[in-house]
Parts: C-alpha cells; structure tokens; sequence
C-alpha cells in the first residue's frame, strides 16, 4: 500500500534522526533550557528577521492552538476563523475546553477576507449590549489552508489592518507553513509572516521532523508569561532539546523550505496528471495537498493500492479526495500513481 | 416612555410580592431546602404528570442554561443547536467557557429539524476518527423559539425520536415556555414536554416573577449530583425560599398560564393592526414577541413614544423591531400603540 | 423552632419589600441599566469615598467570587487564601471550575499574614522554573472572616504593601462586611477598605436583602470589561433595579449598618451569657458569629428549641457550635437563649 | 559539569534510536493507528496480566496527568492528593485549569494513607450539604513518589480498600514507574498495580525513552471515549508511532526494567558514600532519587562539577538536595561523585 492519505506517514529527514543519534548522550538542562533550543530560536528569529520575537517549542498542532490561543483571550473573549478552520473541526473542542467561543465565518476555498472580518467586529461593538456576545480578540487563520489554498500578501495585509482597526491579534497557524512558503505563485514570504502576525508557528510534523512547531510570539503582549500557559497545557517537553535538535537541522542550511518544494513538486505532477485525466478539483490548490474528484470505481481500483483521505462524494457517481505529498514522497511513487490515474481514465 | 422593548420591563405580579412580604418574616432553612420549595416542586411535578421528576429554582436564563449543559455534557461533548439558539448568540460564551462547543445548525424560523440533527450524528459517526471532532450529545431547542415560533408537537416527537436513536440529551429552553403553552394554533402541553424532554425550564423571570427558573429534570440520569453542579455555577440561592414562593404562587391556581395568556392575547392585537396596516413580520409567530418589518420613518415616529428591540436592518428604508407583551401589558397602552401604527401607516 | 444557624433565614428588611411593592409596576430598562442601580452605584461610591470606582450589583456570594476572581486572573495564576476561606472550602470547587488553582495558607483565626504572602511570593519567584507552579496574582481574605474574627486596619495595610510589593491584587470578601465595620473593637471604615482593596463587595443576602452582593471595583485595571465576565457566568440580572432597589434602601440612610450593629448587639449578649455559663470559644469573634463550646447534654437540650450550625466535637464530651444573629433577630428570643444557656450551665 | 539534577539529562537509550531509524522510512497511519502501538499496547497488556486493559501513548507526564484526570472526574469531583503530589505542585495548576479542584493531605515521606483518604470522604458524605464542596471521586498518588519513596503492597491495598468503599477511582502516576518496581526492598509487581489501579502510567521519558508514557486503563468505565479526551487536549501524536516503538523496544525483552535497575543500583552506591560520609537523608530512598543533607560549603565545593537539584534550606548551614541517576549514570561519574563526598565530609 503506498500512503498519500497525509502528510506525516514517515519518521523524520534522515538528517535529524543523525543528529539526535549523534547527541544522544550529551547532558543538557530540561525543558527547552539548552543550547539546542537556544541554537534553534536564533536561527528561526534571524530568518524571520524577526530579532524582539521569542520562539518556543511545542510538540502537535493541536497543542500549539489550544495554548496560543488560551495566552491570546481573557475568558469572554472569541476567535474568529474560517468555518473550515482546524480549530473549529479537528480538535475536538480544545479551544472550547479552553473556555474559548469560536465565531466561524463562511469561508471561500478555506480562506476568509478582511471585509468578512471587519463585519464581525461592527456588528459586535454596535450592539447596544456588546457584553452579550463574546468579544471579538484574535484572528486565526492557516496559511496555506485545510485546502491547501493560500492567502495573497495583499489578502494578509488587508486582514492585518483590520486586526489593527480592531483590536485583534492575528494567529496565523502554519502546521504546513512550508508548503505555503515554497508554492508556485505564493508572494508572501517568511518575514512577511513575521510582520503580519502577531504570533504563528512553524510546523515541523509534517514538513520532516518527527514531530514539533515552533511557535513565533512577535508581539511582546504575548510573550509575557507564555512558558506559563504552555507548562499548564503539558506542553513543555522534559527533553526539550530534542525539539531543538530538529528545528535546527531543520533551519541551519534552509532544509525544511527544500523538503517542503519537493512535497510541492511531487504534488503538482499529480495535479498536471489529474488535468490531463480530465479531473475536477474541489480547490485549486499550489501546495502539498490536492483535492481531485474521482469517479467511484477509479477510486475504488486506485485504492487496491493507493491510501488517500476522503472528503465527501460529490455526487451519487463522484467522491472527492485529498492526496498528499511530503518531505519523503518518492518520485517513483508519484510516477506510478500519475500513471494509474491516466489509465484508469482512459487518457 | 412605553416600553414594550422586552418582557421583563416591570416587577413582579403583585400576588407574588404579597406572598413574599406575608412569609417575609418567617424563619427557614436556606438553600431551597424549605417548604415552599418543595411545594412549589411538588405541584410543578404535579402540573407536568412527572411524579418521578427533580425540580430545582434557579436565577436566571445564563445561569440554567450554563448550570444544565455542564449537568448533561462530558468535557468532549457537544450541543446541536438552532445558529440562533440564546446559548450561541446572547449568552457571552457561557457554554464555552464551561468548556463546551456548540454545534450551530442553520435555523429556519428559529427552529431546527429532526433530520438535520441526525445528519450531524450521522456525519459524526460515519467518520474516520470521530475522536477528532466534538461528539455530540445534546440538542437545544427552546420553545418558543428566539423568534416566537412554536415546534409542533409532532415536530418535537421526531426531535425525540433522533436524540432515542443517537443517545443525545434533549434540552428545551422554556425561558417563555408558558407563552408558546398558550399561544393560538399550538398543539404542545406541559406534560408533552415532560416527556419529550430530557430536562427543561419553566421561565419565570419573563413570565410574572420577579426572577427564577425552575429546572424540571426527567431523566434520571441528569438528576444525580445536580446541586453540586448548582452550587459550583453559584447556582444556589440562599433565601431559596424566594424562589419557591414564587413557583408556588404563579403554579397555586395557573396564574402561570393565564399571565402568559394575557401577553399573547395583546401580542395578537398589535400583530393585527400591523397586518391592517400593511406591514410584514420577519417570523409568523403566535407569542408574546412580534417582528414587524417598519418604514424608518414610521419607526422614528414610534420611537418618540415606545421603546422597542431593534432587529437590524432589512433595506434602505425598512427596519425589522421586536415589540414584546408581557403579563404587565396594559390594554390601554396597546391600543394608543396600536391606534398610533395605523394612523402612521395611513390606514 | 427559633433558628440561630445562619444569617439569611428571613425574607427582607420590610422597607426593602416596601420599595419593591411601590416601584413594582414602573417600566424600566433591564440588567441593571435603570436609574435605581446608577443612583445606588452612586451613593456607595459616595459612602466609600471611591468616585473612580465601578460598582455592580450581583446575586450571591459564590457567583460574586468567581466572577471576580476570573476578573483578576489570568488561567495560570493562582489565589492565595486562608485553607478556611470560603472559597477554598464552601463553594463546591468553583474557583477551580473557572480555571484557577487555589494556594491556601494555614489561618490563625480564620486568617493570614502578610508575612505568610510575603514568603508566597519570594518562594515562587525564586524557584529556578517559576513557570512549573501557578503564579501569586491574588490575595482573598474575608472581612470579617469565616470565624468572625476582623483584620485589625495595621494588618491590612500590611497585605496591601505585601500586595504592592509583589504585584498582587487584593480581594476582600464582604459577604458580612457590615457586621465587620460596626464590631466593637473595629478600626476599619468602608473607606478604608475601598483605598486598601483593589476589589471587594458588600454583602447584602446576609444583612438585610433578599439577596444581593454590590461588588465595588477600585482598581481601573479590573473595572474594564467587568460585565462580560458577569454576563458569562450568568450573574446579570435581567431585572437588574431589584439589586438597586435593595441596596438603594439599605444605603439611602445608613440602614444597612444599622442592621448590622443591631446583629452584633444581639450577638455580644450571647457571647456575655456563654461566657458567664464557663463556655469556651472557638474564636473570639465581636461579630454576629459567635462559636461556644458546649457539653454535648447541654447542646442536645438546646437543640429541642434552638437550631444552630454544627462545627464538630471538640472532645468526647464537648461540641463546637455556631451562633448566629442577623438584623431580623428579636431581643426577646436572644433573652431566651441566653436565659435557658445559663440555667442549663447551672449559673 | 556531571548533571545528576534530574533523570532526563540525555537522550534515548540507543536501541531506541536505532529502532526509530531502522523503521524511519516505513509508511504506517497516523495517530497511533499503526502496528508499533498496537504491538506495544499487547506487550505491556501481557506484562501488567490485564488482557481486558486498554493501554494509551501519551507525550509527557503532565499531559497525561490532566488528560487522564480529565476522564476520572465530572466537574464537581476532586482528587484527593498528598500535597506534595506533582499535580498539586509543579503542574502549574494544569488540573484546576481542567477544572477540579485538589484536596491535598498531608504527606509523610511523599505518602497518604488509607485512613486519611476515609477520614477525607467521611467528612464530606456526613456534611449536611455535601454539595458545597467538591465531591471526592479520585485519588492520585505516585510510584514511587515525588521523594523516591514507596507504598507497600499492604498499604496499597488499603488505599485500594478505601476507594472501593468510597466509590473512588484509584490513579497512580508511575512517571518513575520502573524504578519502583526494581528497588530494593520493593513488594509490588507490575501486575499488582495493574490490579489495584483504576488507571495508571508506566513512564518512558524518565526510564530510557526520548520522550512517552504509556496509560494503562483497566476500568472499563475509564476506557469510553478516552481517545477523545486526548485529542482534546492534544495529546494524540501525529506521528503516534513514535511512542509505539519506543514502547516496544523498551518492554520486548524487560529492557525498560533492566534500565530502571541499573539506575537503582547507581543511586544505592551514592546513597552509602553519603552514609558513610555521616550525611542525613530528608526521605528514606530506595531508588533512583537520593536526597541527602549537606553542609553549605561542601555543597558548593561539589557544584563546582556536578549539577544537583536544590531542596531548600535546612538550617543555617545545611541545604537539602536531590541527587538523580538515571539509565543513562555511568559507573565511573558515580565513583568519581562518590569519592569527592568522603574526601570533602573527611572520611
């Protein structure tokens, strides 16, 4: 069975598993007070040109979420995001469990716009009982998205100047921030990241580490007391080093960007090969994840040997899919998934 | 200045204040633990043919809703509720912050279905990993709606029939129940909701007393351990007695139901004036609230004179308001309302 | 059955129903947005000489602490309490359920020591990973305390320095206040407590109200969105002037300490007869909780009469009870008591 | 510098490692869905002689803490805890930010007893308002505690005893699990714990792994919708196999025993020199943390080359310390600390 049903199938890039291998022994200070970590957050701060920002180290996503967003809020303060937002569907209610409301907006191919946002915030603070409604305070957003689709920097500094005119921090999630950095016509780059946000993270799980995001607090408001919130939420790792191990591989030659291209490169000869396929897409996507419609029996031949994830039929005959690539995705195996699609399509 | 903006505008009715001010010096235990409690529990039982039922008072809306959800919900667990819902919109988070999420549905009429609520279930347990959403466990619904709408009673048996089939808590808002137990055209009784729900309220705060809510907990299962939830909300009133005394005099001979009664009555006088006069309503609702459709013009006018809610905008020219009767309403101020709307509508 | 067990087992000073009966049938605006709250806000600002201060009128004494305390804190910092306050020990685990960790300190008397804080503090903030511990941002004590006893005003201004000192904000629990400011022996004023207290509230369920708490928020820090923490834990009332009534008429001319004095009279001549019958005390309270130890035959005769709470044995032979007088208590029963004390002690 | 301040100063045993890098390549699903889990999960099962069990990989040891305590409790219930319990002390109030409150009992030596824990709900079924304070539904303990110290088999059965008597779930943190079990003098078998407990842990991060401990659930009640609880609190790894292999590398051959007793052994050749050298002890250690009593100036002489953990004063001229080994403690560190303790005591 060959994997494409996600992006975090395989261990890590070869290169950290040298490096833990090579450090294993050394004895260092606990929960991320060692030279690795410190190694890590300098070369993370530089690239972001970001040198005031304090970057920490966490283990998933979920976690990452649940307590930035708990050091975003007062108790009666929400998140706004895009309906489809991964705080929203995939984790279980963390925020909520956190005592957070979230507002979703409707979204369009994952994404939400300024205007959207800007709406929510008059409509709130006309009420003539505002404290009836939980307070609009942070922005979340993914870049690329659930469907791998990306904001323009015009998008991000239109929701940035909203945020401004409204009292809101912008928390931008980049589990796949990689993907979204290295994609064919993507224009926002990592320091523009660092600009726009008011904190965001870099995610390491599944662009080559074996697990890991650093999280990027760019305004001080934030920074205060965040080790706090991530000691509270179990999110200090007692071997803190081994997080800065990898985001230093990671970040010392640019690696990370180069696995997350090649992701990208695998997943834009699927896409030519599903065009040529005369296949729909449900989202025109650059990035690692692509969303092709099939027709029910190619799916189900192609799944004799191919895993992917499910999104919904379409319609009684079609069921969409998302395929994804990664750092480790063989070009071999791509060649022999794009070849199966166009025969199975008769192309 | 005549207010008919809410209908919670006056005090209380004047027997409930005797009541209190004939029992004021008596001396009893604290906590609810009192007689009149237990009276007013035994007749509300009574009254619902719930002779297996637990009766608690409480304070006010917010307060049940937060107190019975945390009662009927593990921390993983989620509310189906109508996006209008007063847990979703007008409650400051108060579910979230005890750590729940709401699942919004899309309403029509301030109402939900049946086969929307199983759709979600069926959405829920169909996927993959259903761990990674919220797992839903109870359906809010309040009758009357937000809007004044009413579920009919087969609407509501069908409601129950899902929640059976997809072991969800059934919970309804009764914080008007008394005006959608009077209102012309519904088909719903008291002992109806006792047993299609698995716990309710009977509003009294918006219906004659002073405040309090008096929770009707049918399913065993939600009765258990339920003042500890109460007292951790700050749930617990420490002259409980008020609040019994209050039951028991708005439950001794149905004043309840005759106040309630009395609002619909006058709510169906100015709802037929606006018709004469021309106007549309936002919801076609046979409560204590209305929502005519106003000419700005016409709404300034009123305004000189009448405080209403405002509903927002419906196009450059038309506001939508809510006009709210209660037990208080005086005949006479609903005819000068009435008389003033058709005269400024020319007809 | 004469009840001496608690504080709140009557109704409501008459005037206090007298106001309600009168204002009864006017329209006002809801959830304390009426004239009856501003003009009740106003003269207690007036009588704490605190202009500045934000004052709002909530239902009860678990809620007014809950609400408060996630007022003040953010989710990892912590409460530091006497292990007997009210909070630690009454109310059902609700500061917990808001989030917040607790940090209670041994009491002498139902009280703590600005050096007990002082070491608090400098242990957290010396300790080599202050993060892996919630974080002092809170002081709670009771004025009077659980026990009745008072701070003396030197040792509040101690904790207040403390508190200053150490970046903490102090909270005073008043659910007895009154009884507290007219105790013989009492050096404290009410503006005292406002310059000494960022936040504290005066307690009306226990001293003359039906119910009710005025929280009084010096600190402008804590004032700013204080209402959304309100309406989040349900503690708004709709008809919120019922707050503003009461507390109107036990402020217009100084009633509510008159109430107050009243109480502690009653209770000193309790304490004289115990003391003349040879019986110990469990503290030396000059407030309207007075805690004899009795001979278990003594207590069991009483018991036929009188009801009191219990505060467990002492020895095989000897219980401690608790004594209560509030302002409704008649002289003629206390000349009761007293007297059956004494003839029982043999005196 | 010689780190002997905690048992997590380096790595990963090698082996683990290798297998990481042996497997690295492999493709499996995600969130511990993958054959190394499920081996892992057998293992221990077979280990523990708990077939019916249910056995969860989690991160770290306040991660599982808060997210097994989360699936112990309802919002009411407490945990009963010796107040030197990691979850009362250096969790950064992770448990009450789940919502619960901790009742601490005085330890001695780390240990609560059976009788305590009786003495704790009594108090609490015999109140005349049980539902004022938190409900007891939990009791945490550590093996070996916070002080290296240990239960008997006797005494936990007693505790055992209790819990069935007081409808209590019996959690026990084994974050230094192993080296319990292999000490010297020590009675209880995995398999005793594994009957005792309602729910327990065996700690990886502080025995050999890199990271993971393994939560072993036997009561069926506690299995239900467990996995939920983690993904809300982000605790289900992407790459869930990580821990699966860890996990099997450790139990496939005792490895995880065989560490655990090396560092017991190293431990007991430190705690002779320090006898020998005429040193107290705070607690009377068995295994892998030793916690002698040291002179001011000897101890500062020897932070020159070893990194210690600090215990606070003693007296004037006395300092209390915690000395760790772990698996990874080599012999000739252990003769070489050794050896400057008698020079420096002048033994």
């Amino acid at each position: 069975m060959l994997r494409f049903n996600c992006d975090y199938c395989e261990g890590a890039h070869p290169r950290i598993l040298e490096k833990l291998t090579q450090t294993n022994l050394e004895q260092t200070a606990g929960y991320g007070n060692d030279p690795y970590c410190r190694q890590a957050a300098e070369l993370i701060k530089q690239q972001c040109n970001a040198p005031q920002a304090a970057v920490h180290f966490l283990c998933g996503g979920t976690q990452t979420n649940l307590t930035v967003l708990a050091a975003c809020l007062r108790p009666y303060q929400s998140i706004i995001s895009p309906v489809s937002g991964h705080i929203n569907v995939h984790e279980a209610g963390a925020i909520e469990a956190t005592g957070h409301h979230i507002e979703p907006l409707p979204q369009e191919f994952g994404k939400i716009t300024a205007a959207q946002i800007a709406r929510v915030c008059k409509a709130h603070w006309e009420d003539d009982n505002p404290e009836f409604a939980p307070q609009p305070r942070t922005v979340y957003i993914s870049f690329p998205t659930e469907y791998g689709t990306l904001y323009s920097l015009q998008e991000l500094k239109e929701i940035r100047r909203v945020c401004d005119e409204n009292h809101l921090f912008l928390f931008i999630d980049g589990a796949r921030l990689g993907y979204g950095l290295t994609a064919p016509g993507n224009d926002v780059t990592l320091q523009d990241i660092a600009v726009l946000a008011d904190v965001f993270y870099i995610g390491g799980t599944k662009i080559g580490a074996l697990f890991g995001e650093a999280v990027v607090i760019t305004n001080p408001k934030l920074q205060k007391d965040f080790r706090y919130f991530m000691k509270q939420k179990g999110a200090i790792l007692a071997k803190g080093r081994l997080l800065g191990i990898q985001f230093l591989t990671l970040f010392e030659d640019r690696l990370y960007l180069q696995l997350a291209r090649h992701a990208n490169e695998m997943a834009m000869i699927i896409q030519k090969a599903c065009q040529q396929a005369g296949l729909k897409f449900l989202y025109d996507s650059p990035t690692n994840q692509q969303f092709p419609v099939l027709p029910n029996d190619m799916l189900a031949t192609l799944e004799e040997t191919y895993s992917f994830a499910h999104m919904g039929c379409v319609d009684k005959n079609h069921s969409a899919i998302r395929i994804c690539t990664s750092w480790a995705t063989r070009p071999e195996d791509v060649a022999q998934l794009t070849a199966d699609i166009l025969k199975l399509s008769g192309k």
